[in-house]
This record gives C-alpha cells, sequence and structure tokens, in this order.
C-alpha cells in the first residue's frame, strides 16, 4: 500500500531523506552465489554523481555504498541485502528560505497536502538524492542480468530542447561511445550541439528537457506476465516512477499511433532456426511479452524544475510571491538520468525473469 | 507474480479466454454501502461492445454481466465482487486457420514461446475480450469515485493517423460530445474528418493508430504513493497494459522535453483560498501526487495488427508464408479503447483513493 | 489489503456467499501442461460435500466446477484458471429469522459491526461454503505437487471431543484408511469411538470439537522464505484462514513447550546419503524451511457454533433475547474439515515451490 | 516472493546477519504526525537485549537504533522510518568451529540445502539476532495503536517446562507485574518456582520450553480481513514467524478443541450500550475478525536447541560427529520472546487497523 518497494521477485525497498544521515535500500530475493563487492558499485555511481561534468550540479557526493548484509566471502546468500550510502555535503542551510514558500514545478505543495508535513530540506523524500538506492539496487539487477541471460541494459541521451537524435541500430550503442561525452550521447556531433544548447539555457538561468533512450539486449524470449503485467506496463511504471518523466514509448512509440497497420506490424521471420519478427518497430515486446529483439524505450523529461530565473509562487500562508531557487542543480536532467533509468530497466527485467522462472521454470 | 490483478486496496483479478465459455473478474476491497446494479454496467459495456458502428468490428457481444457475490439488497457489502460475463457469438472456426502460423504484430509466437501452449482461438488470454472486464470493473470504480469524490472519468479521442486534435480545456469536455460521433471525437468537424480517414483506411484493407486522451477532474489533492508507486506511474502502468499502447504522456507530455524550464513549470498561485498551481503543463500530478487540477494523459495506440492486407510471417513449423488475418476487427482501435482506457483510469484512481486514506485520512 | 487473495506465485482470489448464485475461484500463476479435467475434482469436492454420511449436515451440494478460463485441449495454459461452482439448495428462508438476531459463536455480530452491513443469509461471506473454492483450488495445487515433486498431502482425525489418537508414523497414513469411515479416523476402533460419541453429541443438540492432523510427504528440501515467510508461518496462517480453527501446532507441538533440549532436538544423521534429520519431533520444518522429513501438523476445531440447543443472546435492536438455531449443521466438524484443510496445505506448497524456484532454480 | 517484508498497508522489510556490521529495518506506511524520537526504543530494546538477567545469554548489545529517515523535527513525515542497529560484541569466531558441522534443531542444514551456501557465523540470518529489527519496529507500531485506539499489547510467560499459570483476567494483567521478575511472570510465586526450574536446566547443561500468553487491549471492533487474511490467520503467522514457536493457540485454544459448543459458545449480551460476546472463551476474534473484547493468544516455544550438552550430527561431508554448542544462549526462550512477541502482534494490529481504514472508514 505505501509506495517504497519496487518489484515481487526481487524486491527493492528504500528510505531516506535528501538531507539526513544517509540513503537505505534493502534488495530481497536476488538469488544466491552471484559475486558482488564494493567495487561492482563504483561506475554507476559515479555516472549518478552529480558534480562529474560542467553540465551537472557541483554538490559532491562520494556515494560509497556499505554492504550490511545478504554477502558471505564475496557471494550473495539468499539472504536480503541491505546497503548504506551516507549523506555528505548536505547543506541544508541553503533550504532554509524553502521551509515556508512552494517552489513551482516541484512537489513541495503536494507533500504538504497529502501528508500535513514536509521535510523541507532540498525536498526530502522528493529529492532525486532518493536515485542513488536505485542505482545502487540497480548495480545487482544489471549483474544478475548479465549472469543469468548475458542481458546489457544501456542508455543514452537522444533529445536535448529541440535537438533529436536517432541511432539506426539501438542495440548496437556501446557504453564506451555514451560515456565518451558529458552529455552521454553517442554521437559525438551532435553531443557537442547538446552541450552548448545545454550551456546557453545555463547561461540563461534556464533549464531544457530531454529524452533519454534505454536499450536492453539480448532479452529472453518470454518476459512479461499478461494481462495486466505485460512487461511494457512494468517497464513504464519504471521509468515514469523516477522524477521528471513526462512521457514514455516503447519501440517506434507515438509514430506508430499515425501510421497504418500495413506499415506497423513486423513481419515475421526465420533467423538462425528461429522465429522472430524481422524488424523491431514493436521495440521487442508483444502482447506484453518479450520478443528476443533488443527491447527499446524512451524517457521524455521536463526540464529541471529548479532555476534561478524569477518565478511567481506562493508562501505556506497563501501569499504569492516571487521565487529564485538556489542551491545547485542540473541544467538539463538528460546525462544524469541514464544511469538510473538504466538501473530501473534491470530491476524490473530481473524481477520478470524470476518471475517467469516461478511459473515456466525447469524444476530444480 | 502472475500478472492478472491489478490494484492493491481496490484489487481486481480476472480471467477468461475469448472463445471460452465466459469472463470472470473479481473487484475485492469495495467499500461497502455503495449502490449497485446491472443496470449501472450498461452504458460503459455497451460503448466498449463490439459491432457499435459502422468502425467497428460486427462481432455481436450482448455482454450482461452477471453479478455473482459481494451484492446484497442493491448494495456493496464489502465482500469481494465477483462478476461473470458469458461469451457469445464466439466462431471459433473463423480462427482454425491460425492454429499452425503466427500473425505478425500479434502475442502468438510470444505466447508460444512463454508457455509452450496456446489457446489461438481469437487470441485465447491475449485478445481484446478480456478488456470486458476491465470495463466491468471500471464501472465499480468510477461510482466509488463519484460518490466519494465527485470524480469523473472521460476520455476521448485526439488522434487518427496524421489527424491530431487538441481541446484548449480538457476538463470541458462532456460525455455527451464524446458519444455524439462513432469515433468519439468531441469536435464534430474533426470526427468527420476521422471517420473518412478510417473508412479509407478499411476500404484499402488496412489499420490506422491513434492517440486517446484522458481526462479526470475533480480529483482530491494528495493521491499517489511515493517514490515508485506516484500516480504517473501506475496510470501510465494502467495504460500500458492495455492491449496495443505504444506511448504514454501526461500534462504537456513530450512537448515538456523539448522546452525551457522557464516555460514549463506551472506558477504556483492562490485561487478559492487553496494554493493551486494556476495552469496545467504539469497533467495534474507533481512529484507523483496529484494537485488537485485535473488529471490529463494521453495514450498512443498503434494500428490494428489484424489486417485484411497480405502480411509475410511463419508457420509453427518455421516455414515461411504469407497471411491474410481474417476475422472481424475494427480499422482503428481508439474509438473501443476509450471506456477501456477510462475503467482502468477509475480503477487506478479509486484504488489510490483508499491506499491514501490507509496512511493518511478519511472521507466516510 | 482486502483479504480474499491467497499466495503468492500460485496466487488464489475467491469470491461468493451461502446463498447467493455461485461461488466462483481464479487460481493465477499455474504451470503450464498440467493435465487438468473435470473429474479431477470429483473426489475432493465429493468428500467436502455436505450431507456425505450421517455426521454431516443433510444439505445436498453437488458441487460441479464449471472449468471457465485457462485450459486449453486438456492443459492448463498458464492462463488463470477461472472457476465456477454454482450454489444449489439455497434454502434462504431457514435464515430469514436470523435477519435481526446474532448468533452466539459466528461472525454476525463482527461483519455488522465492521462493514455496517450484513448479508444474514447462511452467513453470506462468513459460511463454511466458501471453503468449496478453496477445496476446488487445491485439487490443482495437488496435482501441481504430485507432478513437480510426488507430493502428497493427507489429513485424518486424531481428536474427537476428549478422544486422542496417535499414529506412530503419519507418514504411513493412506487415503484408503481415512476414507474407510465417516469420521476420517485412520484407525478404525477409535473411529468406532469417534462415531458414538459425535451420534451422543447431536442426539443432545449439541456438538464437539476436533482435531486434525495434516502430513505432507515427501516434501522438497528447502521450501520456505525467511524471516517472515517461514514455512510453519504460512502453513500456520493457511489452517487458521479456515472457520473454527483455534489452534495449530506442528511436530510434538505444545509437548515441546514442556521438554527440555536434550529431548526435543533431532540429531543429525546420514540416510541414503544424504544429511537428514533422524527423527521429527521438529515436523519437517526447521529456520522455518523444510528439511526433507515429512511435514506434520495438528488444527484444533472448536465446536459447530450452529447447535439447536437455546442459547442467550441479542437482537440487531440490542434487546436480550433466546435462540435455537435452526438449518442444517454438523456436529462435530473435523471429518469435512479434512479435505478443506488438505487444500489450504496443498495451495501453501505448491505456492512454495513455485516462489523458491523464482530465487534459487534453474535458469531454463 | 521472497520472505523479509512483513505487512500490508504498515510494511515493514529487515535485513542483517547476526555477525556483519548490523541489522536494518524500513517501516513503510506510518501515518504522518506521529511523535518519534530514540528514547521511544529504550524500554523494548533492553526487554529483548541478551544479557539482561541471570536467565539470559551475557552477550552485550546495547542495540541503539539510528533513525535514518522518516523523521522531521520528531514526528513521522508520511516517508519510510529506516532504522540501522549495529551489531556489536559480535564474537565469530565462537562459531568457527560450526562452519563444518550443522548444529541439531537449527537452520544450518536447512539453509545450506535451500541456497547452497550459508554464512554460519551465529546462525546469520537465522540468528534470533534478526528480531531486533522487529521489536524496533514494534515500538513504531505500538506508539500508533496507542494513539489511534488506546490499544496496548501485552506479553508474558504462562508455562516453563512443565510449569503452567493461568491468569484469571489477561487484560488486567500489568507491565509492572511482567517486568517485576527476570522470568517474566506476572505472578511472583510461580515466577519464582520458574526461575528455579530454569535454573536447574541451565546447570544440566539443559534447556526448556515455555508459553507465553499475549494480550492486546482495547481492541477496535471489525479488524480483521475475511476470508485469507483472518485476524486470527495474520496473528498466527506473525507468531509462527517467529523463531522456536511450535504452536499457537487463540482464547481457550485447544481446550476448545475437547469441548461441547454448549459449552463453548460465548452467549453475546449488551455492555455499555453495546452488543458484545459476555465471555471470551473466543480470544476477541469471530468470523476472523476483532469483537471488542481483549485478543488473546499463546505460542508454544520448543527448548533452545543450542545446548552445552552433546549431542550426535554430521558434518558438511556426511561424517557422523558429536557437538557441545558453545557460544551464549539462554536457557529458556520464554522470558526474551516476550518483547519480539509483542511487537509482532502489534505490527499485525496496526497493519489490520491501516487495512480496515482503506475499506471502510477512519480515524483521523
Amino acid at each position: 500500500m505505501p509506495g517504497n518497494t519496487f518489484g515481487q521477485a526481487l524486491r527493492v525497498t528504500t528510505a531516506g531523506e535528501s538531507h539526513g544521515p544517509g540513503e537505505l535500500v534493502i534488495v530481497d530475493g536476488c538469488p544466491p552465489g552471484l559475486t558482488l563487492t564494493p567495487e561492482d558499485f563504483r561506475r554507476d555511481m559515479a555516472r549518478r554523481r552529480p558534480g562529474q561534468s560542467a553540465l551537472t550540479t557541483p554538490r559532491h557526493e562520494d556515494d560509497v555504498p556499505e554492504l550490511i548484509s545478504g554477502i558471505f566471502e564475496g557471494r550473495t546468500t539468499g539472504a536480503p541485502i541491505g546497503i548504506y550510502i551516507r549523506n555528505q555535503d548536505a547543506r541544508s542551510k541553503d533550504y532554509e528560505a524553502l521551509r515556508d514558500v512552494y517552489r513551482p514545478g516541484h512537489a513541495d505543495l503536494a507533500y504538504d497536502q497529502k501528508y500535513g508535513v514536509r521535510d523541507h530540506r532540498g525536498g526530502g523524500r522528493a529529492s532525486a538524492r532518493e536515485t542513488v538506492t536505485r542505482v545502487a539496487a540497480g548495480v545487482i539487477a544489471k549483474k544478475l542480468l548479465l549472469e543469468a541471460a548475458g542481458t546489457q541494459v544501456l542508455g543514452y541521451v537522444v533529445g536535448v530542447g529541440t535537438l533529436r537524435f536517432e541511432h539506426p541500430d539501438p542495440s548496437a550503442v556501446t557504453l564506451a561511445e555514451v560515456e565518451a561525452n558529458a552529455v552521454r550521447c553517442p554521437d559525438p556531433t551532435m553531443a557537442m550541439a547538446m552541450t552548448e544548447l545545454i550551456e546557453e539555457a545555463r547561461r540563461a538561468g534556464d533549464s531544457l528537457g530531454s529524452v533519454v533512450e534505454l536499450v536492453a539486449h539480448p532479452v529472453p524470449v518470454g518476459l512479461g506476465e499478461p494481462v495486466f503485467d505485460k512487461l511494457k506496463a512494468d517497464l513504464g511504471k519504471a521509468l515514469f516512477s523516477l522524477p521528471a518523466v513526462v512521457g514514455v514509448e516503447y519501440g517506434a512509440g507515438f509514430r506508430l499511433a499515425q501510421s497504418r497497420g500495413s506499415a506497423a506490424n513486423d513481419p515475421l521471420t526465420v533467423k538462425d532456426g528461429q522465429v522472430r519478427p524481422g524488424s523491431n518497430r514493436h521495440g521487442g515486446i508483444l502482447g506484453g511479452i518479450s520478443t528476443g529483439l533488443p527491447i527499446v524505450l524512451r524517457a521524455g523529461l521536463k526540464p529541471t524544475s529548479s532555476i534561478p530565473l524569477v518565478q511567481e509562487t506562493v508562501t505556506k500562508e497563501g501569499e504569492l510571491t516571487t521565487l529564485r531557487v538556489g542551491g545547485r542543480h542540473d541544467p538539463c536532467l538528460g546525462p544524469r538520468f541514464v544511469p538510473m533509468a538504466e538501473a530501473m530497466i534491470a530491476l524490473t527485467l530481473a524481477d520478470h525473469l524470476l518471475r517467469h522462472r516461478a511459473q515456466n521454470g525447469a524444476w530444480r
């Protein structure tokens, strides 16, 4: 009923506020025998970390996860994996001015109205700080997917403001290409244009929307639970549960909504002795079940709500006022959204891998 | 773990295949004392029914729900409400040709690969026939929302093929406007253009994609459970769980992904003594919690996969073949998708209303 | 949140009142490929049926389950299995006198106070009639257990009133021994004594408590999910969810609470090359996980609450009155409780079999 | 699917092993506005603590819970409450001898067989150390129950070995009476006898079984969710989920299984203008729903499995051996079980309070 648990067979529960002592995550249901060390977390924690480039907030977080439980002599035991990530460099004073005023585009007002109380420091539970636990849990899911099915999950920026990039073969994009630039667009020329656009917005005290594409490949055939827990439904929920996501589409997405059936269906064919769709407008999912082709989704992100420009708003007492949001914020959310979204995709796929195994797997 | 249950506090479980004896739905958790009679189901069952207009399949279904339990002397008792909807006019022979061949764009192949067995008759469990149970359950959710919070949920077609319609105030659209034409677009002129486009596609043996907009209003402030069960996440899942949905966006949606923060944030203001956003680019949800403004979402639907045109495909034995899909199918899914989507939105909101009440308060 | 669903990986949802049109059950998560026909249900439905002997109520129920979904050409498909069992011979008039009076020992008052409304006919949802759906679902679970692990579940009466019977080797009891007499005690001499005691109570217008023992064997090692969903916890819940159960113990049970550790521990040994406890005071479960020895539990049942003897009670208006409960009721619940309890044990074990497989099974 | 989460509306998730860095617990769904400070935890943490008396193990644990999240300015915010309790004084070396040998009566063998790997240090996840998180979560549940409904939960020892104590009015027992002696029996004379019996067993290198009674009072009418989540079912599961519990009974329990209906039913009467059962053989629950009378349950505990006496067992390699279990262990589990069981009862009642509110009403 409360909403801080994700998944069913691989179950992630999180807690923590932006300016409290730290963030907690418990990952329950991970199969035993998976190697897992603090080193495994380093790369994705660094990719999510604020202050990693000129395009992101300079807030400094070390984000070294302490593995509290569920691991014995370097391997998972089947017991729940508890992780504690301490908060550092939390400047609560930056937010004292926000105790009595609501930031437009933020959850401030909604939290106050829902709960009657709100931790105003840095957005409290509504801060994107909570995503550090998702990325940590996602590391475990990624390892599980890789070991169990060879599956890799990768995200990259395909839109910043009105700039759009389309890769002819999403499953061919490499992590090296994505990490080659701060904006995380695998095309170097487009990356440069996006970077300039973001810098321009930052100088104007403004922010920009963006689009991130996610690819998982190879994905075992058969993941997804009809009729309500279709794979596209749970992946859609996974992305929409992240801050700032205003739209999700898979495969050819909203373009399909404009097309004809004769041009939208992917004809079936035989490849390497296996029946498969011969093209991938369907994004790797049909009938809510993975088809074996690369899963491709996109998330649309609104521009960062916290901007230095003056905005109209209201105080807790209901008086009109204006606000310049201080603090340290990314002018475009896309680049740091990439590892968060990869984590949610990986958690969803790993959960469905185990769920599928419960009903359809081999007897041990 | 299996996927045929939706919701947590208001929990819907369904069963049934297209060509079996009927469809079952159990709605658990409905508050007691709600008036509920077979008559309440008539309108939405009729709106979902195939064969209701020239734009939809002529398959005839009466869809009279039998209320098996949970109601005593015309009111809900708090016990689970069981409903049985018999299948009629199921022409299984139409589908005998599909026993050994996979239809492109359908779940046929995925089901066979996931389960190793498949009820090929009319798509079996993957048929849109299962949505009749969603619409029936949605009737109960709509009644609950209306009685508890005055909330109404309405959908309408805003896109067919490349035609697009935008209503300046979604919360002002009326059911009468929507039901005034077969295509369920509240604008009569646009409705006529859409109808012509659909008729043209049908004559060509083809089908068309579409976009449906959903509005809920008024919605109580505070619905949605951070951080994973944000209202936008659960509504997104609700829509993606329906057949053919390839994209979901809320508020200004993917347009926000192209804009600047200064143009995307909704400034807060005071209206009728209450602090509220003064505009609704955010679609009625911030931080995953309802703000009190109308909730506005859109679902993009791919074109009907079943088309009379010849398509390339593969048999169960892995031989290439071609296929003309017979049977009776809508050339555009949008119009009949409207009541299905309304039902899923209503079920999600009602579920969150009860979930919110568990932790935060009361309306009884 | 509502309570009409049982299990996680094998999920059973039920609906139906004693005097409504029928009972519904949806079994979700059953692996595909299991053979299942109406014939499979005959034996256990007959064992649960009222009126099967002089010891049980003469109410006549045919209880032929209609298989609505999830089965294709005689095998499960992985889709939810929907079952409809019509109510017959429901004499609602028998209960008209109970509209305004509360029966002692029954749920009448509690339902009225919880929901503010109550279907008084035959106890409505609180009637033991609902257990017909459990027995039907249990048939599926039993088939699954047998096919997957050779596991059989058997119950029998070991106590009626002050009479007690103890079998030296519970796993050696056979179905034939149990079904050889109406009281379902595998010892013929004890069965005769129990029968006489029950007949004597019936003649006195009274009823008797009883104890039923349940055995599952062989059970795969490793079932049970620490720390909250221990196998003993979920089996305990399964039995306590049945009407009239006032106590549950496993293995040597409450006797262990009186003993010393040196006499209570089961020393480990090696048998057929496998490490196993050498005795079974622990009832087949240690640390909440099955050890491979027979699982042995006992449920204590209170006497039937509905008795012809005059009882003091209160009307809906709060006036003291006396009541003789008419209708048709078993004077001792034990014999008919046997198949209900077997069903709940089977459902719990099958659920845990699938849950265990999700985390610990082989990759397919 | 995995088993480290308890409850639905008030959801507790735990992690941690006996000899790891610490124990984590996340309590999700707690209503906002509840005052909560570290001081609130002191009493029950001390009551659970080992080494508190001559009757318990001398292992020293400070057990100061660090409140990581969900609290702002001394009150709960509605966000998940994360708690970290560090392990101290963990002498892993004590357990090195147990790496390759299985202790009889313990989960050692079952864990190895289930997961293929085991943290042997102090029982790892199977250690009673994990109950420290239950007690911490229970403190929150107790506060919630007290504030919302005035409900108090109290446990006490009523049996040690063959000694039995019966209180004429369980709801009259006070915390002061219980805490007046180390064995936690509210009768001073019986407490002395129990103490002597335990001391005698300890000197003999042995251990003793025990029985603990739990009382909750006053309990709101209407808690419990038919038909599977009956209050007695969920309370039964709560107790059975604790280590060493081999039996649970409520009200007059197994005695009812020996009695006649005329002597077992509690006649209804009117008291203070309310219809209530006039006696409480039913233990405060009828039809799975609370009746407003005190809820009374008992748990039977087996003797401590870890005893200094020589026991026969088997090594990991399957060789017969003998074992004297070192380490520090209580000779009788009852006294320290009291706060653990109170916590589980409180968590279950609080969960059902919120669940009931979702469907049926409100107290805010």
